[in-house]
């Protein structure tokens, strides 16, 4: 039987900027964590919705459209197929639900680009 | 496209215990919220594996070999097939992530019963 989770322990065993770290599995989902600050580039995931919920900080997620702000205790689903690119001028920490397949970057190639089976489990 | 969610507008809408609400969906999966409070009957999930993250309170799982209790921030996820009663001695604020098709009291009938296709979605 896996262990209970405590999101803040995990937080504060890793402090790379836009490197999502895997924090559970279930159902072909992983649960994730990532600390953002700048900008992401501009992505799209073809075949996998996306839920970005805030727990510390503010995080802008910018669409081709419209953007949405998200403060602390705020999610927001990316339906597949949408542009996106997230922003935080200052350091946000978000937790991130997403099928075990999704590539950070989706169909981007970019230096924040991390292949799903490479993402570290913490 | 869908609205940005605030967990605390949710939570704030509505008072019944053991009720989960729909707040949101994606690749197949529910996020939803559930006030908690006395003991939830034994049951398992067949095929889903679920997720109870706490926002408020405390929640103790209950399993047949061992218990988890999780204070505010931390999360479980009971296997599929992995029998389980929650409680909680004061009111809780879980968020459950979960497939779409996972029926509350899992193999079990009971008052709280509400089968996935009746869920409330707030």
């Amino acid at each position: 039987m896996n262990d209970k989770v405590n999101l803040a322990q995990k937080l504060s065993s890793f402090a790379q900027l836009w490197s999502p770290k895997v924090i559970g599995e279930l159902n072909g989902q992983f649960v994730k964590l990532v600390k953002c600050r700048g900008e992401y580039p501009w992505h799209s995931h073809a075949d996998e919705d996306e839920l970005f919920l805030v727990l510390q900080g503010q995080l802008e997620i910018r669409l081709r459209d419209s953007s949405v702000t998200l403060d602390e205790g705020e999610f927001f689903i990316v339906p597949r197929g949408v542009e996106h690119s997230p922003a935080a001028q200052r350091e946000a920490h978000v937790l991130l639900f997403e099928p075990a397949s999704t590539r950070n970057t989706g169909n981007v190639d970019h230096e924040y680009t991390i292949e799903a089976e490479n993402l570290e489990r913490i």
